[in-house]
């Protein structure tokens, strides 16, 4: 297999997949495309939720039980700003800290996120490419029934998704665009992968970016969309519940209809025995990953049926 | 004893002095004025080592060893910037940089140093006022014969104080001026005692703000430097070191001749037994602060001196 591959992801879920991918392609073959709608400011730190989850990942210093942060971190920070009065609800690690002062210090030099993000993992050594979805800053804006429009972590992290979501709007997004690595990226794949990521929260923003759509759709390859729903539940985080207060029924099949006019093939779970995937390719896989085994098991078999495909 | 005091102030000596006025005064009847030309930029937050040294003083919070930081940090942040490849040579420590995240984000907000300040220790719950020299950032540049010049913590802190100092300049200045709550507690002082700090590299920065002298001399009132040097040798820090660079004799009585034109009495150490204060008053007491006890004893000394003066 020497085929290159883009996966689109935003965090933990996706970051699983891509580490299963990073096991069994070469550095070379294996670009990321993440989710930066749940960025924002925090302290004046710039946080990139989702590029961290996947950039840990890949270096091997998440924290195992959650699936972001780094492992074995602190939080004196912010055990300190509490001391200052403030209200911590945003888990700021220490070492995670470093991230956000790096990065930061390199965007107020002008540098792209792009390049910043090249950097940061050419630091901790990790040869696949990450890529930003854009280099402008969006944000994703939940406009809930209880709070009105809230900012993305302060619906996800502060309210822990608990409101009921009316609408999703991604604030700036008019002036974002697609970067040249990305646009190149998708140029040479030969594979898009749409990872086990929220569709909604995660992979709606990476779609949203003006120009991505026609990017991932000029040429005729497999682009594939791992479900992130088993049985009308989500794995992990709000997709389910997000779909109801969306309009949608929850499940794997609102998924495939979601992403219908953009991905020619569906990967749902084996678990799910009564669905049934039209207008596309569909094969059911196990798609719940416990293990690292687990990860590049998922992604031999998904890149062994796209290669059936011919 | 109802005067209003107004003690001008480097880092950890001058910090021990203030600890030992915070001790016997009301804490209205105390301000403290605090150098800024050590502050600096590093990885985008504003440290202001001097007015951190003195606030965690004053909140009981520094660490007792050094003088400087705080009580029971860590430095996670300080071990994952290393990971990623940077050469780690200040200090900074995790509840640190907690201060440094909330002062650089109050100034981003477009408050000034003196608001920002007032600010943190209003939240430390720390009663007296702590008013940096001035809100324009100013910096200590340390010309040295080894390396040129240095910014300060470079020379301080990297360095470990050790190239030889050919001259000091203090970079921008001449755009600084006395902020009205500076000029309000001088205009208010019934003393002003000068810390026993560094005189070039902590005191020197604060007479250096144009219109400092003339706002500490204006009025005939007791201005009391207290010296940082017993027997030839500084407490801390490289104050004698730097005596013979610049070309002073190492005694305390450079100090007397180096602050002759405004400060009008000297308090010099018991051990300085054939000292000859000339040209203004002079008392020798036990300057070597060593306990908690000893601050406020040698706080209480030297204001008992300046009322036997009327």
């Amino acid at each position: 297999m020497a085929l290159n591959v883009v996966c689109l992801v935003g965090g933990v879920g996706g970051a699983k997949l891509v580490h299963g991918l990073a096991q069994i392609l070469e550095p070379e073959q294996l670009t990321v495309v993440v989710n930066t709608g749940d960025d924002f400011w925090h302290y004046g730190l710039r946080i990139c939720p989702d590029l961290d989850t996947v950039m840990y990942t890949l270096a091997g210093l998440v924290d195992p039980v959650n699936g972001w942060g780094l492992a074995g971190d602190t939080r004196n920070t912010l055990q300190a700003l509490s001391r200052y009065g403030e209200d911590t609800w945003f888990g700021l690690g220490d070492q995670d800290i470093a991230t956000h002062l790096l990065r930061t210090e390199g965007l107020s030099q002008g540098k792209r996120l792009t390049e910043v993000t090249q950097d940061l993992t050419a630091r901790l050594g990790i040869p696949q490419r990450l890529l930003p979805m854009t280099d402008t800053p969006v944000a994703t804006m939940v406009d809930t029934v209880e709070h009105g429009e809230l900012g993305f972590q302060v619906y996800f992290v502060k309210m822990r998704w608990q409101p009921t979501v009316k609408n999703l709007r991604l604030s700036n997004i008019e002036a974002a665009a697609v970067s040249p690595e990305v646009e190149d990226a998708l140029a040479r794949a030969d594979v898009i992968l749409f990872g086990p990521s929220n569709p909604w929260l995660s992979i709606m923003p990476v779609l949203s970016v003006p120009g991505m759509r026609e990017a991932l759709t000029s040429r005729d390859i497999p682009r594939v969309a791992i479900t992130p729903i088993i049985q009308g539940e989500a794995v992990k985080g709000p997709a389910s519940k997000l779909m109801a207060e969306l309009g949608y029924k929850q499940s794997a099949k609102s998924v495939v209809q979601y992403y219908q006019h953009i991905v020619n093939g569906f990967v749902y779970d084996i678990r799910d025995t009564d669905l049934q995937v039209e207008g596309m390719r569909g094969v059911a896989l196990n798609t719940l990953m416990q293990s690292d085994a687990d990860r590049a098991s998922l992604a031999r078999q998904v890149l062994d049926w796209i290669s059936s495909w011919n």
